[in-house]
């Protein structure tokens, strides 16, 4: 009857209380009158669960100013949210049953707001009834507002993505139990998959196993081809620890000698362009200067059409979140933001390349999250 | 870097043009100019695809009138979709790279429209991108126009379910290899989970284990408590089968003798309860009309206000979806819908109780998707 939610993590009160009142600051500083936040990982981040909802609402009004901020939560789902100290951080429950009208509750505790934030993750059939109910108020997106907090890290956050990268680590680390020529791509992702959780993580969130032509496809997932001698396979992998926070990492395996003659010098370009990006990070650089590191090196090889993605994304309780490192990103990075840089080069309808690690800026530059070899592993030969 | 997106279900196109014919249909009957269709269910629907997407904007657009429907798409992600016969279908598969505007791109094939809907799982990010991006036109839920479809399963989805339900109904017939004594709630729930996989589930999506006082909260999960002789436990499962349509049973179990004297008067006051539900589906009757069936025979013996939840919800490519068996839906009853007769009596602090069967109108009347003993099952004794 319900989805299962997310594992509750015990948090120190005082984290989401500190947490509650940066996020009205923030608000106030957008000229937000109120933030309603969607189950999901803003509602993790801000009460420590991130719920689980279908078409019921479940929204946490959190005004800006000085009013009470309301957990609104339908009384059979309520239970849910029972670990989360809500007295102590000075949040009403308000239940509701079938009959009543959510949106009006949550509109009559604000007055006459004239600017109201939903989560970037609401669903249109909150979004729009939120619409509704507040009548003349502007309605805008509160992922710049929460985006400010959560894209900078604390220190149990950073540990908590230390660990998710150590965790994935080791699943690297086991590769070549599964990676094998004659098994299915999706063999072997069963497997990954497995691993994944048994080496420590919540769930196995994404597998991607792109072997030979699909490895020159980013977004590839996994198929039923299988894998030969001489491919060049792209694993890229991670999924959430318990407390949350999401690995991503991605190496790229041969299976016994590369079939293509190009591999080799390719390669070296690529972990070059990867090494150059991970080097430009530190406090004060922007987040395109360091996708430009990679893409610039790349580029300067003949390499440039074949990287065709973005250098890498923010991580934390959302896989893929602030900051972009993306052309045309000028923001300054800062101590305890992460991302993911990942450059990657393509050759269509033959193989592909990426090598991926979780960076988190210190004071000085960056700590890569993410420790195994860079080299091309050749397995299975 | 992605995640999993549902597993592709061969679909004839001819099927998937006829659904695409009815929405654009349907939409024009609603004087909505178009649809903006989002990953998930209802794109399975309509190409045989759910997709799935984090930031970046993945959108059917499907215009009422005779314009050309196009699936945009990140350039990234594309091959996902590559088994839809967007051609025989007539679709246009429009890519987009980072820098693009995909809402611009959307908007400009439209003209001019008066109203346009987003399907209800838009996330908030890609609705006021939408919203903005289209200016002065009205912004509405798709929902109300694609369930007046999907609501309605012909033979072949009828056949899913019917398969769901029996693959569901092979999990609870295994309830005493996993339900004894001594193992916490969370135990058993992960022995259901593989079960469930096992017995022929994509995923299993869903595992309510309620045990003693948990079974008096209708939406608990699991929990670490320990399983205790005596103890009333309520089993909620059900999941997605390959095809993408999903199942959802429920079933009460008695650990030995029961503790509560009153548990066998209240259960057998329950099962007739759940009984003249499923007997009073059939065509033309509305669904509070079956709501009621259970609910007043619950009030009459006195434990109305123990039946804290409506009767039932549909069921099909969504867990939850409409119809709704509710008070106050009057909606009349046709072959092919499908929905959860599941009335409950809870017990605050000590145990609850639901039965829970999928049915299926027919010509004349209701068909049980699930066909376990509604009786207490007594395990463990």
């Amino acid at each position: 009857m319900s989805r299962r939610s997310t594992p509750p993590m015990p948090l120190d009160p005082a984290v989401l209380r500190s947490r509650l009142d940066r996020a009205r600051k923030a608000a106030a500083g957008a000229e937000t009158d109120a933030l309603l936040i969607a189950p999901g990982s803003d509602l993790r981040y801000l009460l420590g669960e991130a719920g689980g909802s279908f078409e019921r609402l479940t929204a946490l009004v959190l005004p800006a100013g000085d009013g009470v901020p309301a957990l609104i939560v339908p009384k059979l789902e309520a239970p849910g949210y029972a670990h989360v100290p809500t007295a102590e951080l000075g949040v009403e429950v308000v239940t509701w049953v079938d009959g009543d009208d959510p949106y009006r509750i949550a509109a009559d505790r604000l007055g006459k707001p004239g600017r109201v934030a939903v989560s970037d993750n609401t669903m249109a059939l909150h979004v729009l009834a939120f619409r509704d109910a507040f009548g003349d108020a502007e309605q805008t997106l509160a992922g710049p507002v929460v985006r400010e907090l959560r894209m900078r890290k604390d220190a149990a956050e950073v540990d908590a993505l230390r660990r998710a990268g150590a965790a994935i680590d080791r699943v690297h680390a086991r590769m070549g139990e599964w990676l094998r020529p004659g098994r299915t791509e999706a063999q072997v992702a069963a497997d990954i998959a497995a691993g994944i959780v048994a080496e420590g993580h919540a769930v196995a969130e994404f597998v991607i196993v792109g072997s030979g032509p699909n490895g020159a496809s980013p977004h590839h997932d996994v198929s039923e081809r299988v894998i030969e001698r001489g491919d060049i396979v792209v694993i890229d992998i991670g999924g959430p620890i318990p407390e949350g926070y999401n690995s991503d990492s991605t190496r790229t395996y041969a299976i016994g000698e590369p079939r293509d003659a190009d591999v080799a010098e390719t390669y070296a370009v690529l972990q070059r362009a990867q090494r150059a990006a991970v080097a430009a990070v530190r406090p004060g650089v922007t987040a395109q200067e360091v996708d430009a590191a990679a893409r610039d090196l790349i580029a300067g090889a003949g390499f440039g059409e074949f990287f065709i993605h973005r250098t890498g994304h923010g991580i934390g309780l959302d896989v893929h979140e602030e900051p972009y490192i993306v052309g045309g990103n000028t923001l300054e990075l800062e101590p305890g933001m992460a991302f993911s840089v990942e450059p990657g080069i393509y050759q269509p309808g033959r193989w592909g390349a990426r090598i991926e690690d979780i960076v988190v800026v210190t004071e000085t530059g960056g700590e890569s999250l993410n420790n195994r070899p860079h080299e091309l592993v050749v397995l299975g030969s």
